[in-house]
């Protein structure tokens, strides 16, 4: 699986040659058998082409004013990885607190994070200082730096997905003890605890669906046109989403 | 180009099966070749089949607890347009006065919007209050649901790339203002202005890196260890990253 030919993604050819059908179903079968990984994870190490592969795509992620703020803390050290275990236990406890009755009971028996489980544990952080005090575009929505570094995490989650890699986004953390943990200076923010690994599948729906937690939203109930709460009354539009 | 047939993407065909070597490469293209675009949009209207792809891919992105906090606003109203563009203009005017000398004439050179070229505007937006009181993983870190709703606006922008859609989100824009002109209730954040079309080309760096505002960071020096600042001394990674 790890040594598969494929093209150099970072030659770009012609960005004007559409993409073919293939590349384009490859695109949208990353989209849809994504998963956010918590269970599956296999212990085989990621080889470093594909790791490689993954921080590069991550790298090119669209930044406000082209500010790059993000860093790439690599984790495979066991005490470390240990550490912020211990920091999602105390949080999770906390968090089953929110919950009563069967809901609760349906929330303890969910394993929300695979820290010791995967092979590597990725930090992606956002460097609140890079570029200096004006970054262009970032006079109106000082949290842009912020959004900047999801896309590039959304990246690493797609291109992970093409190369049979699992991810899982840990958020019950603490971010300022992960902070502590991870040695960050002040203006470092960590914004994406990820765990990756090769899995033993990837489920066929999100797990919380799958579950009952939570069902998918019909989407066309989230449209509105010109403003909010008008519905969208495109039949043609309506019809295609369904399909 | 918008009669192009293609694999229905929403059948999930098996989720175990690798993906083809062009497959990948049509996830790695659409992450390498994808631009925030501003000056090169054509007027053709976006055809349906396309934009309900564009919004499906969008709205199975990850999203905290399965919170799903997005809307989307498509925007075609050639009024609520101009009010967007004037609030972009207030905004920019102010930007602009953070720079001085060249640096201000390279600013007020660059096109940053296509809200009235392009011929359907997007806004992305985050239901802060979706889902209740508590939302699964999102107790310890309460931005995960707008971090969630940045990765449906990477899915989707990823997606346009692939249909030859250029896409470019507009960041100098008054969200109070914004909210006011979409008629956003309270706890709806306008997260994302995206405007979406066909273009004339696409470019084959981003504008500004082309135009010498700011340069790629080299990924090597973005790589940590364990902590931050070990550097990462592992020759065959670095090696790879330069490919």
């Amino acid at each position: 699986m790890n040594d598969i030919p494929h093209r150099d993604p970072t030659a770009m050819s012609d960005p004007n040659r559409p993409f073919s059908d293939e590349e384009r179903a490859g695109l949208y079968r990353a989209i849809y058998e994504r998963r956010d990984v918590r269970s599956q994870f296999l212990p085989d190490p990621i080889p470093r082409p594909v790791l490689a592969r993954l921080l590069k795509s991550a790298h090119h992620a669209p930044s406000v004013g082209f500010m790059q703020p993000w860093d790439f803390i690599l984790i495979d050290s066991p005490e470390v990885r240990q550490q912020v275990l211990a920091s999602f236990n105390e949080e999770n406890a906390k968090a089953a607190q929110n919950y009563t009755g069967e809901r609760q009971q349906t929330y303890r028996s969910l394993k929300l994070q695979g820290i010791v489980d995967s092979p590597l544990n990725l930090c992606i952080t956002c460097d609140r200082s890079r570029g200096g005090t004006h970054v262009l575009g970032r006079n109106s929505i000082v949290d842009m730096d912020l959004f900047s570094t999801c896309l590039a995490v959304q990246n690493l989650w797609l291109a992970a997905r093409t190369e049979a890699i699992g991810v899982g986004w840990v958020s019950i953390l603490d971010q300022t003890k992960l902070a502590g943990i991870l040695n960050l200076p002040d203006n470092v923010y960590p914004l994406a605890y990820l765990c990756l690994g090769y899995v033993n599948e990837f489920l066929d729906q999100p797990e919380l669906q799958a579950k009952g937690w939570r069902s998918r939203l019909p989407l066309e109930d989230l449209l509105h046109r010109n403003g909010w709460g008008s519905g969208v009354d495109d039949e043609a539009l309506l019809e295609q989403l369904k399909q």
